[in-house]
């Protein structure tokens, strides 16, 4: 493998942000103004910490695209973004002057004012996270008509390259990895989530001896390499969102995994259930049944089949096991630089799958005060069905330890 | 230490609704709707993990707190929110029937429809996270007036309780022995990522063996211990808010730290500047000149002073070393249950810090292509001055390695 297949590469987002700018000349909108981080890494490659310090990049119809941000951040998209050619800096947030009221003025500056058509994903200006304030970038711009452009951007994002596939197979690969690992620690007795930080360590060990200096995280956290059980333990794991369990791993204990790796901005989803010792017969009953609704959901992934397809699939098959009262959510998500992206394995999405498109197929089932039930595997549509990212076992006797 | 020290106890979040409830019944407002998993878990308790689903919590002026969510939260709800009476949940999103639909029924039903008047974070209805898209609430709700409640709770953060001093002092005290495992396991030729995850993992099994099954997360991550470089590893340091460097750490680097450990839903800061092997003059230089900038803005922190005033000492020490040039951002910010909070130690600010206002104090000096430097100590301002919450050596000698 060539250095640089680790990340998406220059040429394509050049293809992107020319795609942008095709829709910006048909749509005679002058610029685009992105907050999003995720939407200014898929379209720049530039990746940041979002914080309460407003920052946008704004790719005009033509001419450079330039980033407007907090001074901390100047150096940064120098060195790292080459398709932003200028930076426009503030000192600070909130400053003497607030950063939206200099935003505005650098617009207009860059003959974005009066009269001319922004689409933008924040009438607001900004991501506005943490203890963020101020004025509406609209209410300050009042002659500049903005529209809504979140679609532009996440519109290219449900189809996925060949690039982008590619990183989320390496994504898969190295979850995997971290997957075994965390496997072969399990015991009673242990914590659950120092069973999952430790795994993790070894797993990122394993893949920086692999990758070497050719990887690069591009989103912040401890650590790329993410496997553990979320608090998803015995009774837990019925808490399809549980953060942390308070008490240790035991015998009998229903346990839901989860492994996640980011390669050049894109994660892949691997969970499964995982039973501690011989599995009661209570537990096999839900786990054949979990398995069998997600089964029959993967059978449903093609192009030209309805996203609702999968979901349909795996709820007639829990209806027939008489388990419809331990569903708490639908069949699935699309994903890529986003944990959770559209389009959705849910009766309220009208999209149409389309080759490339990549979800999470994860049915699961959940019965208060007793356990969980869900493996979540990432495929990617074909033209007759689907393929694997994920290739890890689903059945329970590899999944008993 | 008793059982429940680890967390804010439920006298404490009733104190805070009552609070919240006599600012609505004074500017007569019927409920106070909150969307901002941070303001939800500041008020009632109740942790979760946001993501494209709506989620909202209601706390009428009087009358049960209730819920609002896809079925997913229903049982974690019951379960872990004594304070939220009633759940109301739909199958999820997009649904059938949009969930701000329900939610603006559900709001109808309990009286707060067509004459209420409504204070809330999000005049949308929900956080809005990954690939939320949905009517705006006050759309829906036409004949509803909502007006800007973020203050009603962020208002109450800015100074803190004795509680939440106290579990920022828990979550200092575990960033040092973090910070500890961190300084002894730096060496030449290894991965920063690797070195911080393990040090992590040495620190979270330390911390879990004295809290035993008192300590619980509450915010979703791999692990509550971190401590690392996050990318700032020789010319890397010099972006403040990298995220990863390429190479591994080398005699000479300076590094920059970072150790933050949740308690409660609290976390304190700690960032140390660190020295791989014998100092230079330069990096000396820089360091001294780091060291002053911060000891001239811990000496400004007192109950009654502007906030702005530690920025400025920072600022004219730095301006004394003829070093302005190396100034990327100012010099803190407020914190507790999110990592930047206001006030802001910086000139716009017009805040006069109060007692128990508890702030991160960190200016920094940058030299792009070759080193940053700078410290994060965690303060609480006392009548006369401040204490600080981080106990960590400061000085050059302890922080070469």
């Amino acid at each position: 493998m060539a250095i640089g297949e680790l990340t998406i590469g220059q040429s394509e987002y050049k293809t992107r942000i020319e795609k942008a700018r095709v829709v910006l000349r048909r749509r005679r909108l002058n610029a685009l103004y992105l907050t999003n981080p995720t939407r200014i890494l898929y379209t720049t490659g530039f990746a940041h910490i979002t914080t309460e310090r407003p920052i946008a990049v704004v790719i005009p119809q033509e001419g450079p695209i330039f980033f407007m941000g907090p001074h901390l951040e100047r150096d940064h998209v120098k060195q790292d973004a080459p398709l932003i050619s200028e930076a426009h800096t503030y000192p600070d947030f909130p400053g003497k002057v607030h950063p939206m009221r200099f935003f505005a003025k650098v617009l207009a500056r860059k003959k974005l004012g009066p009269g001319s058509r922004i689409a933008t994903d924040s009438l607001q200006g900004s991501a506005g996270g943490w203890g963020y304030r101020g004025p509406a970038l609209n209410e300050l711009m009042r002659e500049t008509k903005f529209t809504d452009g979140r679609e532009i951007v996440d519109g290219m994002r449900e189809v996925k390259s060949p690039q982008e596939i590619r990183l989320l197979r390496e994504s898969a690969k190295w979850s995997q990895v971290a997957h075994d690992f965390l496997m072969e620690s399990i015991e009673p007795g242990m914590a659950d989530v120092l069973v999952g930080l430790q795994a993790s360590s070894e797993a990122l060990g394993k893949m920086l001896k692999r990758l070497g200096g050719r990887y690069r995280q591009l989103k912040w956290g401890l650590s790329p390499v993410v496997v553990g059980f979320r608090g998803q333990v015995g009774p837990e794991s019925a808490i399809p969102h549980a953060v942390y369990t308070k008490r240790k791993i035991r015998k009998g204990d229903v346990l839901v995994t989860e492994a996640g790796v980011e390669i050049g901005g894109y994660t892949s989803e691997l969970e499964r259930t995982v039973i501690v010792g011989r599995p009661s017969s209570k537990a096999t009953r839900y786990f054949d049944a979990m398995f069998q609704a997600q089964s029959a959901a993967l059978r449903e992934f093609r192009a030209g089949a309805p996203c609702a397809r999968p979901d349909e699939a795996a709820n007639k098959s829990v209806r027939e096991a008489g388990l419809d009262n331990c569903l708490r959510h639908h069949t699935g998500h699309g994903i890529g630089l986003d944990g959770h992206e559209p389009p959705w394995l849910d009766p309220g999405d009208p999209t149409v799958m389309a080759q490339s498109m990549v979800f999470s197929c994860e049915p699961g089932l959940y019965v208060p005060g007793y356990a969980g039930f869900r493996h979540s595997d990432t495929i990617v549509v074909t033209r007759n069905g689907k393929e694997f990212i994920t290739k890890y076992p689903r059945d329970l006797e590899d999944l008993t330890v």
